[in-house]
């Protein structure tokens, strides 16, 4: 067992808000974005970036001796980019200790800076990225606009080039059909909500990420004051919204139900355990399971994940091995 | 708690073989048959039968007193026919204490002896209804053909007018289809088997009646023999089958959920707990829940019945209100 990282805790709001993130999105002048640069280029750039980082108490992962497993977690674990492991040659990630930051090299641009935090913690999560961002800049030149902003790869990432968002739990706004006028509503306020995991209307374990989506013309600071604004209201309607819910008997059972099939069950595919896990913490949060903590469901949600599974059984695993062994973990865990 | 009764309890061969029925029918001499019978003839008849009985450990019950839930009840029991309570003027039941015999008069015959056993035990039952019945014919002249045998007001029941038997727990011959083509095997060797609840072709938990179709031309022995040897047949049949199907870890799967949300539910209809505690039978058949007693199951498959969960909180409660109720019970049991 690892030890307690931010994405197998709860942090404030823990009942709705599962994780912050804070991105910022860097290149240096004088160089091509990372899909226009040489091999010896982006190498230059990976060794500017970690000297510049000599100082900092981040330590440079060294991405070919991990198995694909061990990426694919991560990116599961949302600590890196989809996008950063399709391949990793002339490619930098650089992590401190608690794996709250992760700065990637050479990704869609030169650097970018990841601060996550459990639970909602915008604004802490924005000064850690800022620190950062200053320490790089004050050693690297920044490819920067006085008009525009800072100049990614990306024209909608102009400006700010910042994403902050917020991974939340919306079960009951997703059942009694409120997330579809939500997303309608946020979208006019300068931010997005969408599914988390599956696709189509319902998301798989009701994960949601609200993020602003407006980078230009707005300061960090506004954005995040915007985004956490909105994101108040949200969690407010998500905790009145599950309130009601609980009056309904059937809801109720099917909380009891489901931790009568995690605690049981030999075989359980990833999407109805983060089904069942979803069901378990809006149990949680209404008091139902006192003798579960909230801290074991972040950290099962995190672990049932397929790559997440098979990096904590240090092997390779057929998807209905996988199966027997989310089993075995969640029985294990609950 | 009710003391443990026969349909509480498991017997012989109970991990397939849920009870055994032996029913006699009979008619006095000079009597027209209920159906065609005064309520003057019918009292008469109730008497005869009554002074009968005054010699035996039989007990009158008091039908009038009885509120409806508690004769549905006795149906779902299997202590009385589901005829007998349509109504209940000029009618007798006579019971023991153990309630392994009920003696019903003016049902569709004058008399009808029907001795219950838990498990397999179709000798021992038919000497206890033998039994009776030359304690009741000593004193009551029985409508007799020398050349047909006893004379019941149904034909098919013409001859030995002897019904048996066997409510048996086919889980694992119903999954695989096997129960179809046994169906079309047993009714050439004189049986019937057919599924005890529910319509269509899957009986709810499993449960199926195998009984004696022929009574003309043959002995109650031989009868009994002929239905003793198959139930042999059918009981390895079904313990193989089961063995077979608990090769596929979805099986044993499905049995751990079973206790999983027979263990928390809020909410459970008749049905689904029906066929979750079938789901449990194998899983104790198989050793793989040691900690649950067959008795238990035997017990909570008669009490999780509607009007049996009404007579044990001893008042009607509306569907709803029986699933909260089961559900209780059945956490309260396991």
């Amino acid at each position: 067992m690892k030890k307690t990282v931010w994405y197998r805790k709860s942090g404030k709001e823990g009942d709705v808000v599962i994780s912050t993130r804070i991105r910022l999105a860097r290149n240096l002048l004088r160089f091509p974005f990372p899909d226009f640069a040489s091999s010896e280029q982006k190498e230059t750039i990976l060794d500017m970036v970690s000297k510049s980082l000599a100082s900092s108490d981040l330590k440079s992962v060294n991405l070919g001796k991990l198995e694909k497993r061990e990426l694919l977690s991560m990116v599961e674990c949302h600590r890196i980019s989809p996008e950063f492991v399709e391949y990793t040659e002339n490619r930098g990630l650089f992590t401190n200790e608690d794996e709250t930051v992760s700065i990637m090299v050479n990704e869609e641009d030169h650097i970018r800076i990841q601060v996550m935090r459990s639970g909602l913690d915008l604004k802490d999560a924005y000064k850690e990225a800022d620190k950062l961002d200053d320490l790089l800049e004050s050693q690297l030149e920044y490819a920067f606009d006085k008009r525009l902003g800072y100049l990614p790869q990306c024209p909608t990432n102009l400006g700010t080039a910042m994403r902050a968002s917020l991974m939340m739990h919306l079960p009951a706004l997703q059942e009694t059909g409120k997330i579809h006028l939500l997303s309608g509503t946020v979208s006019k306020l300068g931010l997005v909500i969408r599914g988390l995991y599956g696709e189509g209307s319902r998301a798989e374990g009701a994960v949601y990420q609200l993020s602003n989506q407006v980078t230009l013309g707005i300061s960090e600071k506004e954005a995040i004051e915007n985004l956490e604004g909105i994101a108040s209201q949200i969690i407010r309607e998500e905790r009145n919204a599950r309130k009601e819910l609980c009056q309904n008997p059937v809801y109720e059972d099917r909380v009891w139900r489901s931790m009568g099939v995690l605690k049981t069950a030999r075989l359980l595919s990833h999407e109805e355990c983060s089904n069942l896990l979803s069901n378990l913490r809006i149990g949680v949060a209404l008091g139902l399971l006192p003798d579960i903590s909230m801290d074991t469901l972040c950290g099962l949600m995190c672990d049932i994940q397929p790559a997440t599974i098979m990096t904590l059984c240090g092997k390779d695993l057929e998807a209905n091995e996988r199966d027997v062994k989310r089993a075995e973990l969640v029985r294990e865990r609950l």
